[in-house]
């Protein structure tokens, strides 16, 4: 499929030479030097690959070059897998108690893991028959709430409890337009089952009515997914920041993409998923955005989270995401959502609506 | 707005002008020059508007004038309402009563319509405690049981009691991709709770980034939503004909289109809903399609069922939906589907996961 490639763009050969940047960045944390147990345990159960993937872009065009046929009845069950790895382990809901603020729930937090917020008695309060977890009510500021739970994520980041800190906040709320009852550090999020924003935005370009997505491989610097296939552009939605404002901010840091062209972005839906991983329970809501770039558009990462870009036709993409592991799990989520919107999962393949509606299954609120 | 139209299309006039069909389709049914009481109760308790509705083109574009504003917060509320009105009743499932065969759920059954079923005691079985409704066992052939349930629903329609027979087979299964275990009329489906199928094609027309959407105006001789709004193609599933093929033939039938255009049609996902009204139990799962036709293309509906079509930008296509009930309640989701993916409708829209979530509340299989 090279000549696919070649044919679609001006400069074909920067497109394809490494724009990696020498990986620089190192984990932010002072814990993160350590190997967080939790957080390589949480890898190596979803993946079968190392912490650093090996694979390299010629591992994915290998896996890629089998033509996706859209009819082919077999083809979804991949797609299925990596919908079913996001959204793993519901069934034990039952071993995490609710995190209320205000009478609100804000999140679950797992049995075990309380026993670490248990020696913070002045911060943290636990209902009668430990039916549920609170802030102290002494706490009833935005503020202190946040310096106070800060103090015991800092200790527990220090102890590698809750690894890959990255001094980032996030806001504690029971659902999107609900005011921030108080922040929180990104890392120890799943820690409080707490609900998780985010943008991705399938970055493409068309010609011939065929079209190429721009993929990214992050950098084996960063503290999550070292290493794996990514979006164009993806990022958490950190505190105080709207969703638009964190579209066009990730757009230029992520792939040097400027805001006249990040606002022809176009939001496409949601994507959601629940999935419990020992002591995490992430629930998170992912924005979706289809971008058309210019055929002569050459990504520049200004950040350093993404070692290279590739640009791939969709029906390799498609490939790689349901033979293989190499994506970032979230991403296969919004890549399928992408393959349903553009007509490339079609009602024909037997499972369509079943992958449509496990697709849909999380919590979007 | 009227220079948004005649800016676009070479023939202006055409597209405006009256692409009225004498309305020379008759009810079907010998029993439908009746009135049918049931199926007026449906109409009336769902809409405001007469059985005939007696509004206009004019009228449409009359309350399409103030341009839908995407940021603007209140906006959403008229699109919660139409999903809200395809998802009724659903406090009453307790009403109904499995529908088995085989052992499996095909459907549901008002405790309240069973009364008719029982007359037929050779054909309907019901359970012990009357947990649930299926076939006579000696019916165990596809043909058997489709010859044998027709019969029924002969006797019951000529009674008014299923009003609005089509003269249309519906198949018989418990999700889409289950082989049908006989099929029966389409008019008797909700009154079996059965799953039902459909294509919606939204058919649009791009000019200098702003899209137009093909609006058809059903024929006053329907029998169901006489008059009201509905898109430039759409149809129920029948019986052993392929959703690709119900594309190709309905867009031939119902707007002219040929298979060469319609092949250009793109699936893009799902919209399902489920609602109670008085014995009625409708779970159907819409198949969307986009489909871009030329800037000169004209839709000339082939079967009478359409009384005409306008081309409308689609901000103003999302005021009508959102402001008025002309819009035949199925049409309204697809259209609003239509709204999320096209990014008419965005994140920063207080409602915005609320509306979304509530769009896929169905059972989308």
């Amino acid at each position: 499929m090279a000549s696919a490639f070649c044919s679609l763009c001006p400069t074909p050969t920067s497109l394809f030479s490494s724009h990696a940047l020498i990986p620089t960045l190192q984990w932010r944390s002072s814990s993160s030097s350590r190997s967080p147990p939790l957080h390589i345990s949480r890898v190596l159960s979803v993946e079968t690959v190392p912490l650093s993937p090996s694979f390299t872009w010629n591992d994915v065009f290998e896996n890629s070059r089998k033509e996706y046929v859209p009819q082919n009845s077999s083809d979804l069950t991949g797609f299925l897998e990596k919908v079913d790895r996001c959204n793993r382990g519901l069934e034990k809901l039952g071993e995490f108690i609710p995190f209320v603020i205000e009478e609100q729930i804000v999140g679950y937090i797992h049995k075990g893991f309380t026993k670490y917020l248990r020696d913070f008695n002045d911060i943290f309060t636990f209902s009668q028959y430990g039916g549920h977890v609170t802030l102290n009510m002494m706490l009833d500021k935005p503020e202190e709430r946040t310096r106070a739970v800060a103090h015991v994520i800092k200790i527990l980041g220090n102890k590698g409890i809750i690894p890959g800190i990255r001094n980032e906040l996030y806001p504690v709320k029971p659902s999107f337009n609900a005011p921030a009852f108080f922040s929180i550090e990104r890392a120890a999020a799943p820690y409080f089952g707490l609900k998780g924003y985010a943008i991705h935005v399938n970055g493409y370009v068309e010609r011939d009515g065929q079209k190429f997505l721009w993929i990214g491989k992050r950098s084996l610097a960063k503290s999550t997914y070292p290493g794996k296939l990514d979006h164009l552009v993806a990022g958490g939605l950190p505190h105080g920041i709207s969703v638009c404002e964190n579209l066009v901010k990730e757009c230029e840091e992520e792939a040097g993409i400027s805001k006249v062209l990040a606002d022809r972005a176009i939001a496409v839906g949601v994507v959601s998923y629940m999935d419990i991983d020992r002591y995490c329970f992430t629930r998170d809501v992912l924005f979706c955005y289809d971008l058309e770039l210019p055929q002569d558009f050459v990504p520049t990462n200004q950040d350093g989270e993404v070692d290279s870009f590739r640009l791939i036709p969709v029906a390799q993409v498609a490939n790689v995401v349901r033979k293989t592991s190499f994506f970032k799990d979230s991403c296969s989520l919004v890549i399928i959502d992408f393959l349903f919107r553009h007509g490339l999962i079609r009602p024909e393949s037997p499972g369509y609506l079943d992958l449509y509606r496990r697709l849909r299954n999380g919590d979007c609120s």
